[in-house]
């Protein structure tokens, strides 16, 4: 049934799926933070995200990294899916939640599964509007979240728009969110992407890959090319310039605003979340230049490959 | 972790997850075949459904019930979500698919699920617009379908709107939908349903536990009681009358229409699809009475499953 290679790289997949797929009304589909559709007056934003046992938690191992409990997997699932609503500069609604329960699985794995998801989506007024869960003959949990969201009038902001001169910024601080354990407790960035929205920011993403790998994204998706600041980059106190570039899961925003525009995007900027410009768009075929001390080198992309 | 109970029947859970959910703005939350939200001057409906290896199909044994090709998974998951837009009367516009590959899995199967999604979607022009695919450390795959429909100006027709007195149909035949592998290409009822929605239907269901299972939760929805004709029954000819009342999969449309508009109802229909008086509703406690050469017997509820 599968042929001898295993499966590609998962944006190749995504560039073949929208070469299968015919042209329709959605006006962003598969490739985004989020599909963005027509809605009469307004545009509406759909997402699906997954956590899988061994892949983005794990139950077993108290001591290794990754361990979880129902509730904070249930949290994650949700955060990290309305971190996706918060990178197009939009509002989370509607939620729905597809759950794979282990043989064997009782009343308090799947009550703290939901009890996490309601406490993640809480804060962002998200309803749990309906869901799937069934037990299954695996030992292993899957669930994923369905997000419906609304733009309020607003642009959405795409992974396409950066442009040559643009200045890139980065919310938050960055790099071992797996080790430290906050990767299973992420606060999605709802008001600063809706405020972004608002004051033109030209392209966004969500920092679930990686620094280096989501940046990557963003550059091939606005054909540009992009230099990086290592100085410049706000580093968690636990963690290495190494893993502020390539760690995944920070679910901070990444972004970029007209380079006119930054001061004056920096100084208005009305959040306690911290805000850092880490570099600059430049003309060229995507790749990512390091400054790092005065000297410049090819960045490699080293994207979190959902292992633990 | 677990408690030492085993994980409940299905319903119970989802009341116990309604109790935790904060009133919002959804009109109709968990428990329907599709949750209601309001969209400015029209109403849009939200519903996921999953496919789970070993429980919806298998992979290894060719001979055996349940076998199925990737495109077929794929089509049947679509179908299988499409089904249950069909049973509010609405109409499906935009999925988006999370899928957890087996270990060692190729382009084959993925992209072979893929070409069965579209396929199940092409039909109903439903455009399938974001999809989460990962790869991860169990040897079954998971795949679940979100959908997004709207009601077109019609009124969703809920499982709660019964009354005694109403009139039970059902459309196409039953029975027998697993050991003949009709389960893997069910054709979902949507212009049926909009039509019953637009003729003023009091409430429906689509058949996806079995008719025993799903009429019992129709009652339960409305607060009554149901009268089954056993020799009305549109049973197919590799099944049996058990297999009509009992399994699941047939995704067909159980439905009421007034009592007064039976007649006029089956006359008007405008669809080659077999439509069949099966019973009526009664005022009382919720139960189905099966009605068999003149007998009544009180008919036991043995819903599908979801095991092969």
């Amino acid at each position: 049934m599968d042929s001898p290679r295993r499966a590609g790289n998962e944006f190749d997949f995504i560039d073949w799926v929208r070469s299968q797929t015919p042209a329709g009304s959605a006006i962003v589909g598969p490739g985004d933070d989020c599909a963005v559709i027509p809605l009469g007056n307004d545009l509406g934003l759909l997402k699906v995200d997954s956590c899988l046992d061994g892949s983005h938690f794990q139950f077993t191992d108290h001591d290794a990294p990754g361990f979880a409990t129902p509730e904070q997997v249930g949290y994650k699932v949700m955060a990290r899916t309305i971190s996706d609503i918060a990178a197009m500069g939009g509002t989370p609604r509607y939620a729905t939640v597809a759950t794979a329960l282990p043989q064997g699985a009782g009343n308090d794995l799947r009550e703290g599964l939901v009890r996490g998801l309601l406490a993640a989506a809480a804060p962002f007024n998200v309803e749990l509007v309906g869901g799937d869960t069934k037990s299954w003959s695996s030992e292993r949990l899957a669930i994923s979240v369905s997000l419906f969201g609304v733009m309020e009038g607003r642009t959405p902001v795409l992974r396409s728009g950066a442009q040559a001169g643009d200045a890139l910024f980065v919310t938050g601080q960055l790099g071992g969110s797996l080790h430290s354990g906050r990767h299973l407790h992420p606060t999605p960035r709802i008001a600063e992407g809706q405020w972004l929205a608002a004051q033109g920011a030209s392209s966004m993403i969500d920092l679930s890959d990686g620094l280096s790998g989501d940046l990557w994204q963003l550059c091939k998706a606005s054909a540009v090319a992009a230099a990086l600041h290592a100085d410049a980059l706000p580093v968690n106190s636990d963690s290495t310039l190494e893993g502020a570039l390539h760690d995944g899961e920070d679910f901070e925003l990444l972004f970029n605003v007209p380079g006119a525009s930054a001061e004056a995007i920096a100084r208005a900027w009305p959040f306690q979340t911290r805000l850092t410009r880490i570099g600059t768009m430049l003309a060229g075929k995507p790749e990512i230049t390091l400054i790092e001390r005065g000297q410049r080198t090819p960045l490699a992309i080293k994207g979190y490959e959902h292992r633990l």
